[in-house]
């Protein structure tokens, strides 16, 4: 029999997908599970917007151009307009979801064994296309005590080696829910263009910026030649299974470069597009609500953590993720056995073990990722259980759970 | 600035990419193009499929499993059984388009510096794809005066070293047209069962084989270790823009392999595989209108580039290309000619040049691509202006043209 490659062997999971099967076996012995894990939405897409494309007059689904239909990309640069950005439609490139772009921006700008440099913990299949494009990925600390903030120039000086290309980041943050701020985005600008490096924002939650006005790398001044940026209408629309993406960059020589895969795969999902430039006719209400409904349930989160002892949560400023401390050793083995071992009132929640979002070993044992997707009511269902299993777990650290808590 | 990767400058691109401008530029002198140089072809959609979409009930856009939407995969098992091929669900992984699954199959069972066996001339984004996962092509020629017919046991025998990972074919071809019959699948399936390779199936032109009953590797015995068969809607139902295909093979390990790759990019295109899964509802009436379309336009082709003086022609039995031999010396200098120095009756012809189906060098100078997608009004027309441009281009080879024509 041919041997598969090596290389599908060693390529980075998912953070919670060995939980999966203990998920469905629960599942199966009645147990209602709170799928807190996963960013997938319970949020309606956008309901007129569907309704106007079901009466879409077409005939041939053909192929899309490459860099997508051209009147969605005209829409978009008046949706970036919106937040003082200006961009031609050129200068957008739209993808099979926001994972295409990741995974041509590393193909168009990183050659194997270059570097990229992300603060960790990050999204982790950052690390799955960096194992495709053969790019080492070089992980820079974010501290939950810091609200998981950008670390110092000098901390990302003493990363940066002849073989860094990028400085990625991700803003709204998956899985922090950090949002980085003007002040943040211009010291990493400084860096980048000191080190000329590519620095590439994945702003896919852009939208869900609870406290602050958004911000995007793209309102920078001097990183024409530097910025990429990574979008996509997953989340701001609640829309994941559209798969439509895209990649923006000011840079004639990157976009000719991602140009050159995205013709090989011919086309991004034309029905992906078409809903999706009906979608940018939303005068700004579909968002707003969607906005002030994962307000609302961040708030619900992070108050309930807040009350749990020995729970530690920075307020997450954006996405729809908490990254929270517990009092635990080891979060992989906690997340296990809220799923086997543990029920309350007929139901448990599934989480994602922390470690799975670092880059360093052994980081994250105290933590998990909370994707506050469901509605209230099931939140709070779903943080009962977590205070109830918080109370029996018999992997609980004792120290951790008396020392009171720190609060952001 | 920061530099591009190096691997981006270096990505093979489309055999007739460079006379797109040229085209364009045509176009807007008023020259009207017969475009017989892409496969997208001008048939409408399934429209009864359309129809049943547009009142399709749904109101999240959700990811759909990363390997597809199982009543799609349950759906895609009862095509099968159409043709003799019986499948699981779990046997069938949704992709984004064919393209998705020929970058998966390499990913998931070829190391970078692995080699593949393809007969040439063939697909041309199969380079494309096996630069981004470093793999080599190693082209076997198949011959025009052959009907471009599997070369012998013995040919293959002489490509395979210890890095040779798996053969792989189009069949029905493009840009051939060729049909492999059941006796060339049977000597190449010898030859993986000898030598242990993955035999990979690109199959996407199944439904268009006009001479002889449609063929799958699927059908052959003792293949379900090494047969990975490639698939997709785009020909089929004339939905190009669905972005769906499927990536089919019974061994397991292989499956798991491709499903690290699948997982990573979250899900194919939702639209496009609820549209799928409806399209497949239709009784047969649909792809036996849309084959009979093409079986005709491909006899007009035939028979018009039959009567031309020094051209050559197999008649191609399936897809819908035909590879013809012209008394030329360049035919990238013909492409460019007829585009930028030509025209008849207002319009010109767009073909595909010859060398890029090749990965040996020199070869297909003489030859080019026609897709006969176009109805056959249109088609003569397009036939018309090839005539009459043979009997003016300056390039002509004279000898060629005067030592008549070779008769499959």
């Amino acid at each position: 029999m041919p041997n598969v490659s090596h290389r599908s062997q060693t390529v980075p999971l998912s953070p919670f997908r060995k939980l999966i099967p203990l998920a469905d076996r629960a599942k199966r012995a009645g147990k209602h599970i709170y799928h807190l894990n996963i960013g997938q939405p319970d949020i309606k897409t956008h309901p007129q917007a569907v309704a106007k494309f079901r009466q879409l007059p077409w005939q041939i689904l053909d192929y899309s151009p490459s860099n997508g239909i051209d009147s969605y990309r005209e829409a978009l640069c008046g949706y970036y307009r919106r937040f003082d950005v200006s961009l031609t439609a050129d200068e957008i490139m739209v993808t099979t979801g926001g994972s295409e772009a990741i995974l041509f921006f590393m193909l168009a700008c990183l050659d194997p064994g270059d570097e990229i440099i992300i603060p960790e913990p990050f999204y982790a299949n950052y690390n799955g296309y960096a194992h495709i494009a053969d790019v080492r990925v070089v992980p820079i600390t974010c501290k939950i005590e810091d609200g998981f903030s950008i670390p110092s120039a000098e901390a990302f000086a003493r990363k940066i080696t002849p073989r860094t290309k990028a400085i990625v980041i991700t803003t709204p943050n998956n899985p922090t829910g950090a949002c980085y701020s003007r002040d943040e985005l211009d010291r990493l600008s400084a860096i980048v263009r000191k080190h000329d490096l590519f620095f590439c924002a994945d702003e896919v939650y852009r939208e869900f910026s609870y406290d602050h006005p958004l911000q995007s790398i793209l309102q920078l001044p001097d990183l024409e030649k530097h910025a990429i940026v990574i979008d996509s209408v997953s989340k701001r629309y609640s829309a994941t299974g559209a798969r439509v993406g895209s990649l923006v960059s000011r840079n004639l020589e990157v976009r000719e470069s991602v140009d050159r895969f995205a013709k090989l795969r011919l086309s991004p999902p034309g029905l992906g597009q078409r809903l999706s430039e009906i979608m940018l006719e939303d005068d700004g209400s579909y968002l707003q609500g969607v906005k002030e409904d994962y307000h609302q349930r961040r708030d619900t989160v992070y108050q309930r953590l807040s009350r749990m002892p020995g729970v530690y949560s920075y307020k997450p400023g954006g996405a729809f993720y908490c990254f929270a401390r517990f009092p635990i050793h080891d979060s992989e083995d906690f997340c296990r056995w809220l799923l086997e071992d543990f029920e309350y009132e007929g139901a448990t929640v599934m989480l994602s073990p922390g470690p799975g979002f670092y880059a360093t070993p052994g980081l994250g044992y105290d933590e998990c990722r909370i994707a506050y997707v469901l509605n209230s009511e099931d939140l709070e269902r779903a943080m009962d259980c977590l205070e109830e299993a918080l109370k029996v777990y018999p992997g609980v650290d004792a120290e951790a759970m008396a020392s009171g808590k720190l609060q952001a």
